[in-house]
């Protein structure tokens, strides 16, 4: 018995999502309500590592084992274990060899740019503010340049080591609502800090420090160096997921 | 001379607005802030007393007293010495006998309820969710019975005493965009806990509990338990205030 959960989380109070030794997580925290509920000492297996402060509008993770809540009531018997920042909207059974991270085809993630110089009480942890004025347009026109199959050494911080650095981005695009800019961005896999460090380079060509043009040598380089800075885990969002069981991929409605 | 100050709070970690001995206040935050940045020990004047866990969209308060910082600078100086949840906007040198509360001609307040079974991480503490399913016509139109001077004595918790339970209601509207119901509230006063006992009045009719046509009575009875709950204070946002001075009135861009 292979069960799939789809989840939310605010990711500000936890270390990320990847169990540790010493700190708390989102999958620890998972997994605890898990075994309170079911009875089940399990590992989850999520679709992907996010960092400590980054968080998930959808998440897709599952588990092995039999236990005896029916699965169209466990979302909620989880939710009554789980603490406000997380939580389970819909639990699915899912074939055997199904895995949320490998059996994931592409994901976007979403790096929130709040324009303006005073803070917003109610985005603390939830964006990054930029109080310096921004050319929309040149931003725009490098997003595009982050487009195809390409070799993205350049935009990654060390990590866990890689086979490849080169990844299919298949849209990176920008959209504006009032003073927010959201940078979403689709791709079949991220190295470690991808979508910030692109977020980063994207907004130095709105502060007029780099040109859309030099997006191109800057990848040919693969030199980290020669990108912008990484952005704040705190306004990165895990925002869609893409699989071959459909309902694991349908977004909620509203669902930002 | 005599300064107001335009402030954005999210009251989720406070007791309120009003300074108490033993807990922690937004007036006693801000005016910490003050005496760190001016030097200026004293009391300053808010616009009302939001409950605890009841937000600020927007809130004015003014404090009296020479203080070398520059007007238009001020707000950078105390954010610097506030908490990530309480922002001041802007700064304005008022009359000598201008006070927030009292030359505050009429408020808004604004009530969010969620639609849906499964709560949002990003929503906690900053709405209140309803899983059952609501007549949002039912709602909207016992909304309006609210509007006019009336007697609001049902619709009001013990509390302070006060002269008199009649107030004028310019409007009471609700507005929905997704699953989110935004019920309006303005007039020129409100008693303690009106907006929420309103509020849950109104949830009531959508849950069919009551009619639009019972608000009539309710009022009349002029008591609290013919009308419905008090709902909480998380879903509690001060919107909208209007004074003779139209800087202090404006609402900031993209408010919400």
């Amino acid at each position: 018995m292979n069960t799939a959960l789809i989840l939310r989380y605010d990711g500000t109070a936890y270390h990320g999502w990847q169990s540790q030794k010493n700190a708390v997580t989102v999958q620890d925290t998972v997994e605890g309500a898990i075994a309170k509920t079911t009875g089940l000492f399990t590992r989850i297996s999520g679709c992907g590592r996010t960092d400590a402060g980054v968080h998930a509008k959808r998440y897709v993770a599952n588990f092995r084992g039999r236990h005896p809540i029916p699965t169209e009531k466990l979302h909620l018997a989880l939710n009554s274990r789980l603490p406000g920042d997380i939580a389970v909207y819909s639990a699915h059974l899912v074939d055997e060899d199904f895995d949320a991270r490998f059996s994931c085809k592409k994901k976007e993630y979403t790096y929130l740019i709040a324009r303006g110089g005073v803070r917003d009480p109610f985005e603390r942890g939830r964006v990054f503010r930029n109080p310096e004025s921004l050319d929309i347009s040149a931003m725009s026109a490098a997003a595009r340049r982050f487009e195809g199959k390409r070799d993205f050494a350049a935009m990654r911080s060390e990590g866990s080591p890689v086979k490849s650095t080169v990844r299919t981005v298949y849209y990176c695009e920008l959209e504006c609502a009032g003073n927010m800019i959201k940078i979403r961005i689709c791709a079949d896999g991220f190295l470690y800090n991808m979508v910030r460090t692109i977020s980063g380079t994207i907004l130095l060509c709105g502060r007029k420090k780099l040109a859309p043009g030099d997006v191109e040598g800057i990848l040919e380089s693969r030199d980290r160096t020669a990108a912008g800075m990484t952005l704040p885990a705190c306004g990165l969002y895990l925002t869609r997921l893409w699989y071959d069981e459909e309902a694991l991929c349908k977004a909620r409605e509203n669902e930002e």
